[in-house]
């Protein structure tokens, strides 16, 4: 049976830390590198229901996307839900392995997996790439195998994003035509200038704020927006990862197990429409 | 008739600029001091359709929630859409005039008119008092006549703010009881600690994004939070200072002229509901 | 049986964490506050000699000087000796508790320990008092029953202080008459200056380096100089926490069972003496 | 006729706004690109004497060394005198441009115009050459025909540069023989070091201050140093633009009109000596 | 005969160190305290003629007003002007002593000096008083017995300071009449916001450049501007600084001969007039 | 007779100051480029005993390892003991020159003479090597001849080292076997990971303080550690140069006498043991 040294080793292969921004957290968070690992649950958030999913299903390792700690933290006691969950964790024999803006700039990575849900055929490349390997960066470029309108290619991201209670928010005509699309699983306020600049269609992210999002349209003849909830962008990639990970580990005669949580950790359960003036 | 500059006298008296944060950019954006006003058009957002509707109306003055330039430009050139709103403004002697964090603290304020419109009753307290006056402040916080469930609160507040295509989203148990409620006008991610030491049972702002809102809701015990559009959470407060506007002239013997736009300059125009995973 | 939070509690009231060091990282490192706790260890360092320890008297609770974590981390995997340490403790249910410059500044602290330690009779004070209350503070100063020679003194400070490899090193004449002596438990290269300025005849501290120190000689007139390893300057502490613990448990009518572990964590655990010119 | 865009093109190609400084604020500051532009005005500072100098001629156009706004504005009232030239340019169909450190290290540039106004013959270098092409850069060195005393070359400099109440200071003996010369435009202080390292006889600029000057004297063996008026040493490249794009412009078929402002913008405007002390 | 630390202790009880910028270095800069004192020169610079001028009287210390290492230093080798100033002073047995900013704002300082040397009558106060005491403070207000001419108040000043080759220019219409006025011994440019809101006819002050001095003009409705070399504005302090300590020292029977160095340190020593445009 | 100024450019061509850390300060401190210079002290520490060692021996010019001011200052007065050694070095036409990181970097260096002085033979590598020259570095790699005990070796380094009082202090086992030594002349906290890395035995250096040593010894696996005196491990290095100085200028037919100071000035003069718990 691989230890957890070994998955470590084959993950990082797939989603080098080097990759990983200066600001972030990633690698492994907690657990034994000599365990024997045999269950692993992929999920998008390190949280409480994430790890009784972990528990219930007797998972060996819980592989996320989202650190646990982005900063350091000098306590991990039972005193935060941060905190209880490693203390669940280490004393369940649970390991906690965080790839986070590594696997956004991997190829493939988060936003190939999406591109993929939301309808992109055909070569993706990279929206801003990375300097040392321009086939790696954040966000995708793609096509639609021919025009539609953004009505159209709205409805077909729809189908293909799991369910959340905000659904999808668009800004642009409903009727103008659409076909070249960027994608960028999570926050995409720092790369609504990118999308402007690589003269897209549209531009599909998360967690866009009134002002970026406002000002961003105020600025007529760029891409049309439409924003996702962040779990719902960065979700396709979980069963990528984990078809990776155990065909990869097949191939070295390595059997492991993986399964992707379907549990909504987007912090919202309903929505209300307000009243028109009239 | 009075002059710009005597409408200023007359706005910073209500909202100080000496209440806004340091890296705020409140006052008269454009106009000359000793031009004559007759009618004022107030709207949250300095864009180009709130300057058509100036422009259509024949108003002399624009009053915003939201600077035109919160950080420093050095060019007004008309290459820009900030730009060609300066333009617009300067060539038909339209002038402009922000009241953003200092309207937001004053008493009263953006968030005592956000908390009337959601059905608040009773004294108003800020959320986080000033430091030198604690009447004044972020955020507000007051009560239901009596308890009602999160769902019916929900209802509520939909019915009390203007129409945006995203309406409200909501995170927490529906059937929670809630009478406490604290609600902050714009973006709310700074106040969410705040809100939770308060003790109150709900939360209403705006542009809350997934790590913040998901951390909030992961450690229990805390408000529900519910999320409007940043612009229907600050459109309340226009018709407030239209009002104190006109009536402080009125008694100083002026009249001039008021009008709330019902512009809605919120980005998204549509939404979508995605798949459920079955 | 007292909770952990019950401990914290006690020990809190004794050390608050509000007067440690913006920089410094105190109180509960691991453990659930919901555990009852029995049997408490102190020690100067959290490292596994220690744990080891705990273990074998099956503590359920680490008290130790040093913080395990000054900087904070983002990872508690057991692939580094800080993590091993975390999963130990969690594992066998030890909680483990830090008060470094808040049992520093503390009255009585780390250094009213130290001064008894080595002979100091009589009312001790800081020799840098905090601001807000001058009664705490870092070092104390205090005096001998009367005036001895600096080689005097430095025996009895020898016999008062456990053994380490280095033993202590001194600079001044050994011949020199000395009285008024301030003491600093841990590294005392920041307060050279103070002690100076304070006129005692010697300052007694540890982990003092070639240059602050030869400069501080170079200036004379000043205090001589000793220099202990930093465990031996902070262990007599160790006994004076434990022993309020207990009695104010005893007080509420709690038993706890402490120990003072005897375990030398000082890195050197041999010496060798260089050869003369000749 | 060409558009305010054409203009700006053509500028652009000669003074590239790359090669302006980063704290630097360069390119259009107010004006419609679409405008059409027949008369320009070029001018050293942008400020109301030259605004109605632009006025009173018909300009569309004026450009400027001298930015308007080094440091981003957020208001453009007319409640400073910078506001009220924004309002009156706009107001009037103005366009208002800058070259500012991207003129000074053009090649030609600022400090050819000035080299040739004192009478330097022969190739210029930059004094400071520019990282990424040595051909540019800030200041020129030149040399005299022949060696002349520095008093000779005073009187030669002081023939070649428009009058202001100040005239010229030198600092040297004026016997001293004199032919390798540097110039910079403007304020000089940033360049001494490199004025003496580079071996000159002299270096002629401006805005030289009593520490940076003394220093540079009391260290003997270095350039003597002439320090004129800001204003002056910046003017003569006024006619070197206006000719280059008039002729820029005609070899496209277009045609423009140019003038050099004459307006002294200097602050000072009369002198007087002071006593001697016998 | 005084010691040199006698002397040091009678110039700092007018003239406190802790009256200092921040940046500023001043006090003893060389020389042995227990030396003795007998004469002392006052100057504004610490350059090499004031050294020789030291030497050809046989002083044994020089104040001057200006420090020589603003900046700290690692060497005092003779390979740079300073370091030989140091050498030479240290081979001679002279001491050197600065007061810089702890003169400019005492009271009386340097600026009380400038403003009865240009002829200001009756009290005197700071332009920018000291927070902890408004007795003290940058600049001076005072008056004129009655109005005059700015022309008129020009040639007064010019008469009342020590001859440089530039003199004074000056900014403002000749023919105002002006009788509340400003100085400030050296450089200006920080205080110009402040004499504007104080309301003063004219700015007396050094070393004002073009930018400031221009954007200052072209606000209209503030005081004319007279810039005087840096030198000049400051020379006027020596003869009451030197008094002071004459007398004082006297006073305690104490015999000190003073000096105040005639020898003009101003950088520039001619100047020559540009051409007009006709 | 060589003057002050060739002896410099020696030192220099060996002791390249380019290669200082930029916090450092090395080159001339003192002391006239033109005096001739027969007699060179060479000493650890500029302290007072090294200069009476120098005025007694009639020395010219003294090199030390240590700068005098590291950080720049504003005053060499005799009121400080680092004034006080100016004012003597000067009054006695005695230069002082520092050779100290560059001196550390070079090859060979300060490290070199250490790894000699402990019984290293055979080729010896930087244990940092230098970006721009990997020949040159921080500390030193070499082996012993054959393995031999940690005991064996620390009883062979304190032969090869001058006496101080701490002597050396060693953790490890001491029946380790070693042979591959790295060695770090004065305070080497910054080199233990490095060092570390490098896969040594041993790592023998000074000044490492409680908490970098017993967090590397407690990561089990790494080299043992001998902390020496800062003045002992750098001790060595001075006959290196002295013997270099002598012999370079011999070759250009030049003869000046050295002598290497053994005036031990390690802060420390005697030590004591503590009592054991016993």
């Amino acid at each position: 049976m691989p230890t957890l040294a070994d998955i470590v080793t084959e993950l990082e292969s797939r989603y080098d830390p080097r990759w990983a921004e200066s600001w972030d957290a990633v690698g492994l968070v907690c657990g034994d590198p000599a365990a024997e690992v045999r269950k692993i649950l992929f999920a998008v958030d390190p949280v409480a229901v994430v790890a009784e999913e972990a528990l219930d299903w007797g998972a060996d390792l819980v592989v996320t996307h989202h650190p646990l700690y982005l900063r350091g933290t000098t306590s991990v006691a039972a005193t935060t839900s941060k905190g209880r969950l490693i203390q669940t964790l280490i004393k369940n024999d649970i390991g906690l392995f965080t790839a986070h803006t590594n696997a956004d700039v991997a190829d493939p990575g988060v936003s190939d997996a999406l591109a993929r849900a939301v309808g992109l055929t055909g070569p993706l490349v990279p929206l801003s790439p990375a300097a040392d390997d321009p086939r790696r960066g954040l966000g995708r470029v793609g096509s639609l195998p021919e025009p539609v309108s953004l009505a159209e290619f709205t409805r077909q991201a729809a189908r293909g994003l799991p369910a959340t209670a905000g659904g999808l928010r668009v800004a642009g005509d409903p009727d103008r035509a659409v076909q070249r699309i960027a994608v960028s699983g999570g926050s995409g306020d720092s790369l609504l200038g990118t999308a402007r600049a690589a003269g897209v269609d549209v531009f599909l992210t998360a967690d866009l704020r009134h002002h970026p999002a406002s000002e961003f349209m105020e600025n007529s003849g760029g891409p049309a927006l439409i924003d996702a909830a962040h779990w719902a962008t960065e979700w396709p990639w979980l069963a990528d990862a984990a078809h990776h990970l155990a065909s990869a580990s097949a191939a070295r005669g390595i059997t492991v197990e993986t399964r992707v949580s379907e549990t909504v950790t987007d912090a919202w359960n309903t929505t209300a429409k307000c009243e028109d003036f009239t």
